[in-house]
């Protein structure tokens, strides 16, 4: 079966603010380090106004994912929610400057484009705030039939389960998907987002998702338990293919058949980890929508997701094409 | 005399688009390598379109120098023209952010704030397309006369001589800080930018200004010769102190008594050169007006502007004060 788009992302459309932080500071305001925390307008430049001198780039989880399969190679297709604003335009630009389909409608009044505080501590890990503004507007009505029909994989991710609308969108796309014969795909985001979504999550995982990308600490939430290997097995019961991100370890691919841990790379200066889970997922399905077998699949991920963190931001700084073909 | 700010930097206040570019898209589109042009809106939306990802920051010459010295201790203010938009805020954000006194009262309507596009080269060159946008809205009004008389050093920029009003609100400026008794300094900006103001800008050197900053490039320029030292001999003549600086080499100090060369610091990660002047001023004049000689003024600029280059950006990554004690 044909496909024009490898990997449809849908996901909250957002402008990261990204800005060194002390963790006093994020104890001070009792902020869970590594977190990222739904913060409504005034909290958000509340503590903006306390911040230091920041940059800003654009984010958003699938997004990120999206702008990795697409420097990689990949026909991608995106869809999220902007406001016709300046940040909305910081984010249109940098999708549409990868040759990403993206055609979702502007909101022309209301709330701003969404935005997130990305605080990153001296050791790298990034603790995130995130204002959904125009983000909750998704509906419905923003899932495109004959997007979701022409790619192979519809991704989407955890947080979008937050606004109350993007969560029809997103039931609406995934049976598309599988009316079409296509894969859908999830990744839970953040251990506290899936303690938000417990239930849910777990019959996603059961009966609607194909592929789904955690990370360790999701994926012990998501099946309450403090042992990887009971989490494994019982993701194995659920999904066809599981990608469980292990920090600097590496990843380990659950498929019906095996459970493959595959060691991560070494990264010598590491920055910035925000988009590290993202990038790995745009490295995997870059390979998966190549045929490539998982344990390949795996390795790219890893690989991808190594360069992410060696800078400030969660797009990539250079061709990721390139990079794969210097250092795979 | 006591003053409450060390330097009060007038310039225009811009956000700045980074965006990594090969030399051949440059001579594509007929910019010269390194410069700085000025470009109307539909111009700088129609070569954004063409770019690829971007991150955006803070940025304009004399706000970055602000930036700098209030990273390094000094007690710094700001003029700048904003709009009330999402890229004011991010401006007005950052200068907050260092302690920086800013009150210019910001744009309800009209065009945005400025931006602009900054175009990294593989060397690290950097080259500018501005869009002024609201910053041609500062005029004379949105001079603060006790905020100039505070001030030990009155520091503006060349590129506000692009303006028509603001190129008055300069001029009022200087004559409130020699009225006061305070010292005033320019910085030439660009060697494009002394083509189109020469006669001007000589005049300045000559009458107005006793700290001159300039580039080899620029300073050439001003003085219509491709003789180094016969242009050093000339600013001697005209200003007290002349900086000028000489890329990977360091600098050149004139005064009356004395021509110095004060050799760079090595880089070995040279990244973005965008900021590298307007940080050498930073440094400059934080020595400056902490009364170091001359010698260690240049050293000082040399050591700052050896920050900024090391990554993407002209505002400092870390903290200025620090930095000094840790490698002066």
């Amino acid at each position: 079966m044909t496909h024009k788009f490898d990997v449809l992302g849908i996901g909250n459309a957002i402008v990261d603010i990204l800005v060194n932080v002390e963790d006093d500071f994020l104890a001070a305001h009792k902020i869970p380090r590594g977190s990222m925390q739904l913060v409504d307008e005034e909290t958000s430049d509340k503590l903006y106004d306390q911040l230091g001198t920041a940059i800003e780039c654009s984010g958003g989880s699938a997004a990120n994912t999206i702008a990795g399969l697409a420097s990689l190679g990949s026909n991608a297709a995106y869809i999220g929610k902007i406001k016709d604003d300046q940040l909305g335009h910081v984010f249109a630009h940098d999708i549409a400057s990868l040759g990403i389909a993206f055609t979702t409608e502007k909101d022309n009044s209301g709330v701003s484009t969404a935005r997130c505080l990305v605080m990153v501590s001296p050791d790298a890990e990034r603790t995130m705030c995130t204002y959904l503004g125009a983000c909750v507007n998704l509906t419905e009505d923003d899932i495109d039939p004959d997007m979701v029909a022409a790619s192979a994989v519809t991704y989407m991710e955890g947080y979008l389960w937050d606004p109350e609308k993007a969560k029809a969108a997103f039931r609406k796309a995934m049976t598309l998907a599988h009316n079409a014969g296509r894969k859908t795909s999830l990744t839970l985001s953040d251990s506290f987002c899936v303690d938000r979504h417990k239930q849910e999550f777990r019959h996603l995982a059961e009966h609607e998702i194909d592929i789904l990308f955690a990370n360790e600490e999701e994926l012990l939430m998501l099946y309450d338990t403090r042992d990887i290997s009971v989490a494994l097995k019982a993701v194995q019961q659920h999904c066809e293919v599981a990608a469980v991100t292990r920090g600097a370890k590496g990843c380990t691919i659950v498929s019906a058949d095996e459970i493959i841990d595959i060691n991560g790379y070494p990264v010598s200066d590491l920055v910035d980890t925000t988009g590290a889970g993202d990038l790995f997922a745009a490295g995997f399905l870059h390979g998966y929508s190549r045929g490539e077998d998982l344990k390949n699949c795996g390795r790219i991920g890893n690989l991808v997701a190594s360069e992410i963190i060696t800078h400030m931001g969660a797009r990539p700084n250079v061709d990721l094409k390139q990079y794969l073909a210097d250092n795979l």
